[in-house]
């Protein structure tokens, strides 16, 4: 059976302005000391369990010439833009009409993030190979779960129930699916051993999502077929536009996961962040002792807990606490931790003043 | 008789950072929307009761190609290069020794720093007018005093007791100079009504200053002297060297003013501000309806009490409080308004990282 992979890579990433940008979005930047893309690392560890010319990207029109200059390997026609975009499922239809086409409806996608990092790459591809198993193994949607550390707000949970059988060690059916916990909701699913955070990875055969899309989301069924059929001949932007034009926007977790059965998760413990926010910089690299993460030319006094990212001048901190600093050429951002999820309200505010090229 | 002034434009203003440098410190720098400098502003003000050919500015070597740029009018011989920083005390004798070489012991010298703002400047003329007739009318010093208007802790105060006498209506005795007071000492000095806060303006004529230089300060009275006979010739600069590699550090307040008899002060109220720190920004400009001070290309968002003086990019503040930052094109600041004093540590620390280029 093929073994394929489709990244996700139409992400607007907002949340990392001013060093992202809707022409330069979180998954083509470098967040780690080591300078590599969040997209080049998602490529690079899976080239264990996959090979590059069976990688798939969808995205965007306009990141087409970045991820060829990002990911020169990846074949030109795995490269899979949306005309428009429309949320996820369409996404993994599309992706799922060009690999049926190409291979056949037995091929095995595994769907994943572009923007997300992971520590432990072994403990990754280990899991995955397991996952990719599952998913072989009969009509299977398999969820990637992550084993919960600490009582995250910022994540939807998955619960789970019983070990699946015996073939299977280590799988567990899906319970259900439960949106971001408040507080105290976290601490319970956290010490109750029986929910995982959702990393927004699955894995399953191309036969076992479709028939899903047929029973729950038929339109979107259709366009798969016709997509299919002219995949990888000339007239498939042109059907590609038509399909899209009328897609809803529609998520794979809403449109599918929350409704199917034969959902299956297993537990990563592999180091997963979603980097949601300029917060994770300081979970993902190392801090000084007064806990603060720092890049570029920084000096800091009596300053704790805050995450400064310099550019091309030196940024002196004093006395500042729970901040988060991050420069660019042509702009700079100053935020409280508390308001790292309303950095949106910032690109909200320029758009209001027209300032086009600073978004 | 003569009245002259003399400005000490001497001074680093290191907490101006990043805004200021060793080689361009505050007097030089415009903190207020009019563009004009604050040494511009001084000598502007003082343009209704000295003339141009008789204001002196007392400063350091390096910074005499500034003054001649800032301000063109005033004539090169007055202005007067210290060797060497020595505080107050030596900087006043140099002045003097000018002064009376020129004219004669007569002559009325108005001392004032160089850096401070005045809202008002008819009223300060007018105190000026009248502390200038306290001063010519015998050997009285005269210190100018500021009526407090809030408690505040970051100047040194004048304790005044009774008026002088019928002819010098609104002039006090001074009983004494008390330091920096803590937060609950300044409440009572301000509610006691027999307070001011010392602005560091002095006027006396040059024989009633140097008659104390004489009994308090014997030493520097005879560099005085030396002073005085190449005054205006040739060996001048050496005579000042010599005398300034003996002097030691000595500010006028210690040295004289709180030993001398005969010190008078009178009650300026016309808007002043020492301009100490960064604070001193949201006091002398306008701030917006979330009490910021901003200038420069700036979108502030559930920002409060900030100051924030952006430069050639954009700066985004989101979510900060009681917060100062300063972009200039080769370091910023980003300092919490507790530390606002400690922008020297700074610099300390820029010292260390031998960063000379950034002080």
């Amino acid at each position: 059976m093929k073994i394929t992979a489709v990244i996700m890579a139409g992400g607007k990433g907002e949340r990392f302005w001013p060093k992202s940008r809707s022409s330069y979005p979180k998954q083509f930047l470098s967040l780690t000391s080591d300078g590599e893309t969040m997209i080049q690392k998602t490529i690079k560890r899976l080239l264990p369990i996959v090979d590059t010319e069976d990688i798939f990207i969808v995205t965007n029109e306009n990141y087409v010439p970045l991820i060829n200059e990002q990911l020169p390997d990846i074949p030109s026609e795995n490269i899979l833009a949306e005309p428009v975009a429309r949320n996820t499922a369409p996404c993994i239809a599309l992706a799922a009409a060009v690999i049926s086409k190409k291979y056949n409806e037995d091929a095995v996608m595994m769907v994943l993030p572009s923007d997300h990092l992971i520590k432990y790459d072994e403990l990754y591809t280990d899991t995955m190979r397991h996952a990719v198993k599952v998913a072989m193994k009969g009509e299977n949607l398999v969820t990637v779960g992550i084993t919960p550390t600490y009582p995250e707000t910022g994540y939807g949970y998955i619960k789970f129930c019983s070990a699946a059988d015996e073939d299977m060690a280590g799988v567990y059916k899906v319970d259900k699916f439960v949106e971001k916990p408040c507080r105290e909701t976290a601490k319970e699913y956290l010490n109750s051993g029986r929910y995982l955070w959702n990393s927004g990875m699955f894995v399953w055969k191309v036969s076992s999502i479709m028939n899903n899309f047929k029973k729950f989301l038929p339109d979107m069924y259709e366009g798969y077929l016709r997509m299919r059929e002219t995949a990888l001949t000339g007239s498939f932007r042109e059907t590609l536009a038509e399909c899209f034009e009328n897609f809803r926007s529609e998520s794979i977790d809403f449109g599918i996961m929350e409704k199917a059965e034969n959902i299956y998760t297993l537990s990563g413990s592999f180091g997963w962040d979603d980097v949601g926010s300029w917060l994770a910089l300081e979970k993902i690299n190392k801090t000084d002792e007064c806990g603060n993460y720092v890049s570029g030319d920084v000096i800091s006094i009596d300053t704790n807990r805050s995450i400064i990212c310099g550019n091309k001048k030196l940024i002196a901190a004093l006395g500042v606490e729970d901040i988060i600093i991050v420069d660019t050429d042509d702009a700079m951002l100053i935020c409280s931790k508390e308001h790292t999820q309303q950095v949106k309200k910032v690109i909200e505010t320029l758009k209001t003043c027209n300032r086009r090229d600073l978004i």
